[in-house]
């Protein structure tokens, strides 16, 4: 029980505190549990003299990389974010034959597969629970658990902020201007919120999730995305009229030798488990050959529940050096292509502002019957008299994209279409 | 590549074949995924001749232990069930220096922390993720992913046969004979069910979980247990008027220095998650001081699911074989104390048969009252005017068990009392 494992902590924000916090509060426990003591050596942070609420013994604290990551270090910590510097740091400390621990779900989906090529072959290894899912096992499971099955789909809610906003949409009826303010105020959404309403961050997520499930490559350039800034209230009233809930839904399918992964506003029927997970839970839904589906739900953010997750890996890689391991390499054993999202097959939600006169139906009706696409259902909504307009919400039966896609196109040429809305997929 | 991993099955029943079968058809999968082969090189059956459905080798199938377990062994998969002769056999790989998968949950729960100790000893390891939840990953993220956790609690759906049984209850308005008889022409339920609906099967699994969760060591004796047998298709009634589902709910409760472990019919919080879990499906929730609660739900038996989680652990294995590792020992760290049922606060719902004549009720209230019970609702039901009874359901304030079940003694020596009918405990 005398060994010391020497871990460095690059970062000291919300999780970075809550990490430090633990390695402090918990010493002794996480001692026993892994028969090492665990030394926090070293904190990079960007400004040293910072107020903070977690303790950090005195002269632990450094703004210089390159003193961080000198001397006796088992494990590195990575809890920067962004792609830079912290991309350079993680192959640095790799290159030196040390674990790292990472929460940074760019640098993992944009270079996982370098970064596992380069632990191996030094010998030591990439851990990266926290960077999808918060709290939730879901990295480990996917690498190890599961690791009998063929899975078929991964089907995710993996962005906390936008299901919060979108909780509040279909529920209190906010516009997404409102609901994004308030989710702000809470600290939900940050100052700039793009790279979680515009679905960044959930392809960064998928694209990790899908690479382990499918032992394939698939880097975040390769899911399709669409952000959620284009949802109104009554796409929210018009989905549960027809039994269905609007998530963001990050979806990964194999078929046969080919991926789609796509990150898209989605309408779920509402019995599914995933369509009742509100706020600002996370859920991962996986489909094994051998297991079929189950759900791994829990908070996907947050200090404390990233923090849980961080130490998890930190103290099976001080396991790992305290037994002198050499892990196992995650190896990407498949080489499937991307399909593109042209080829998708699914129902179609389509929110139409039509011209309100006779005859209008039809002209719409025909521009989807030439493109083959078969209406399931048309309801008209919301009569603008005064206007002399209304609002078509049309669902169709199992149809390709690129053929729903084209029938749009000839619609928004057709005089009686004043508006081509939303157009959402369905999925299950 | 070239390496072999050397595989012994003990058993060939639905799981044993299910894992036969995995091996044979997925060889090339599996391989590229340890980096070594897994060689199928013997097969203890009881009966040598009998007709399978799954291809085993000539000369493979033998009905004697000592011929299963002769020659270079790397890892024993036990699947044979029941504590004897599979604890011996267990003990034995063990003994010689095998790693060892199991799905045994009546010698994990009652020989766990001995087998454990022995492997760390041998330095191999034991692995029994296929003992709780079928192909819900649990074992696993409760000794890795949530290892940097204090947990609270787990509150677990763990026995698919009863939870099908009560599911069908409450669904259907079926009676528990009924309901059980369905079960077993549908092969959820065995000829002879006592394992299952009496609760020892759950006792087993919570025993497991509880043991891995709090760090210390809960046996199968330490879990209280009561079987669904008792329950009326009414009792599903009442509760849905009070808001309530019935679930055989699996509950262990660490406080300060001690654990509480129980397993019996329990009203659940209609909106919660473990109360809409149906049918056979399984889901565990568990609570962190780090993460929070988190929820792993799937199907919780069955063959491929239960081969899934073996063969999970086989690669496990396989990889630490491969790699010549010696597995991270699991470590009790904790004595903590078993708190008896006597001293558990909750709400309980008391279903009586009183007599239909004025003042009853006073006497009844009154010997809760003696007792320090607090009644929150009374509601009269069902009364039969020939016989002149009604039947009273009772909801109590948070109260201590020994004094609810000293006042149900009260209650059955008032001659205004007719019959004690269910006593069952809130959870949530």
């Amino acid at each position: 029980m005398s060994a010391q494992v020497n871990v460095v902590l690059l970062g000291l924000g919300v999780v970075g505190g809550g990490v430090a916090g633990a390695l402090n509060e918990r010493a002794e426990t996480y001692s026993s549990r892994v028969g090492a003591t665990l030394n926090l050596c070293r904190v990079l942070v960007r400004d040293a003299e910072k107020e903070r609420s977690v303790k950090i013994g005195p002269g632990l604290l450094t703004v210089r990389p390159e003193d961080a990551l000198s001397g006796d270090v088992d494990i590195v910590v990575e809890l920067m974010g962004g792609e830079h510097p912290a991309y350079e740091l993680i192959k640095d400390s790799l290159s030196r034959g040390r674990y790292v621990v990472t929460a940074n779900k760019e640098v993992m989906a944009k270079h996982g597969p370098e970064l596992l090529a380069l632990a191996a072959e030094k010998g030591v290894d990439i851990l990266y629970e926290a960077s999808v899912g918060g709290g939730i096992p879901i990295i480990s499971p996917l690498k190890r658990d599961l690791s009998a099955n063929e899975i078929s789909s991964v089907r995710a809610i993996i962005n906390g902020t936008t299901n919060y906003i979108l909780t509040r949409m279909s529920r209190d009826g906010l516009d997404f201007a409102t609901a994004l303010a308030q989710a702000q105020e809470l600290g939900y959404a940050e100052a700039d919120p793009t790279n979680d309403i515009d679905g960044h961050d959930a392809a960064y997520k998928l694209a990790i999730l899908a690479s382990l499930a499918f032992h394939t490559r698939v880097g975040p350039d390769d899911v399709y995305r669409e952000g959620i800034g284009g949802l109104a209230p009554r796409d929210f009233l018009y989905a549960r009229e027809l039994g269905y809930a609007i998530k963001l839904l990050a979806v990964a399918r194999r078929e046969d030798s080919t991926v789609q992964a796509r990150v898209h506003p989605t309408l779920l029927p509402e019995d599914e488990l995933l369509a009742k997970v509100d706020g600002a839970l996370n859920a991962v839904q996986i489909e094994g050959d051998l297991t079929g589906r189950i759900l791994l739900q829990g908070a996907g953010a947050g200090s404390l529940p990233t923090t849980s997750a961080v130490m998890a890996d930190v103290l099976d890689a001080a396991r790992a050096v305290v037994q002198d391991g050499r892990p196992f390499p995650w190896r990407h054993t498949a080489e499937l292509s991307i399909r593109p999202l042209a080829e998708l097959v699914t129902r179609y939600y389509i929110r139409l502002g039509v011209a309100d006169r006779p005859g209008v139906l039809a002209g719409i009706a025909r521009a989807f019957g030439d493109h083959g696409v078969s209406i399931a259902s048309v309801i008209q909504k919301e009569t603008d008299e005064a206007a002399q307009t209304a609002e078509l919400v049309i669902m169709t039966h199992p149809a390709r994209e690129d053929a729903v896609q084209a029938t749009l196109l000839e619609l928004r040429d057709l005089p009686e279409v004043v508006s081509v809305g939303n157009l959402l997929r369905v999925d299950g």
